[in-house]
């Protein structure tokens, strides 16, 4: 029998892709995020993850109850203002995911890059 | 007002992480199809990605609908065998996804290894 793996039971399983954070629009708010350490304002999220004020709040909300993100609300000038942040641990737990789809990224490129044919799959 | 990006509309959106392929069971299912060009049994590819019969069938359905992969059915010494394989038009989806994926990782990257305090965040 042909292509019998040689890799351990769930090689290819990545338990370690947190689902909180993998959902797209959340693992772009939380890339967002991480790379404003000072936070960013409601406004100005929804404009870089091109999210509606619905879909923002919602996405939000399910970091915040999680711990992943902080959101203060203060005035500017007698406006509301939004602030969101991303938590210690929100980084933490990113970098944990940030590990897992470098681990993806390492795992297809050797075999994307070079011509299927190539590749010996089985040492039977 | 600290933080204004100057990041364009949508920097974060992250169009591309196609969903199909996004869905965390299915992206660990097409990362071992994608490096197994020859394919995979269905009983190993369960291994491999820690799966139920009833959870594989399901999102192999769901990448066989959409063409990313083919599924062959065969009697090999009169016992059934199943072999599943990635389609030329998944390598071709899956090379974009991956695509997204290293743009993630780069765009964080430069972030979650230096100390937050050094980044300059804004010009204004």
């Amino acid at each position: 029998m042909a292509n019998k793996p040689k890799s351990p039971d769930g090689r290819f399983a990545y338990e370690g892709l947190d689902r909180v954070i993998h959902e797209k629009a959340r693992l772009g708010l939380l890339t967002s995020l991480i790379t404003h350490p000072k936070g960013l304002l409601f406004g100005d999220l929804k404009q870089l993850c091109d999210l509606t004020d619905g879909n923002l709040s919602r996405h939000l909300q399910v970091l915040e109850q999680d711990g992943l993100v902080k959101i203060v609300k203060s005035f500017e000038k007698n406006r509301p203002q939004t602030r969101c942040q991303i938590t210690a641990e929100g980084r933490k737990r990113y970098m944990r995911y940030l590990n897992v789809l470098e681990q993806i990224v390492r795992d297809a490129a050797g075999t994307t890059r070079a011509p299927a044919a190539n590749r010996k799959l089985s040492p039977a």
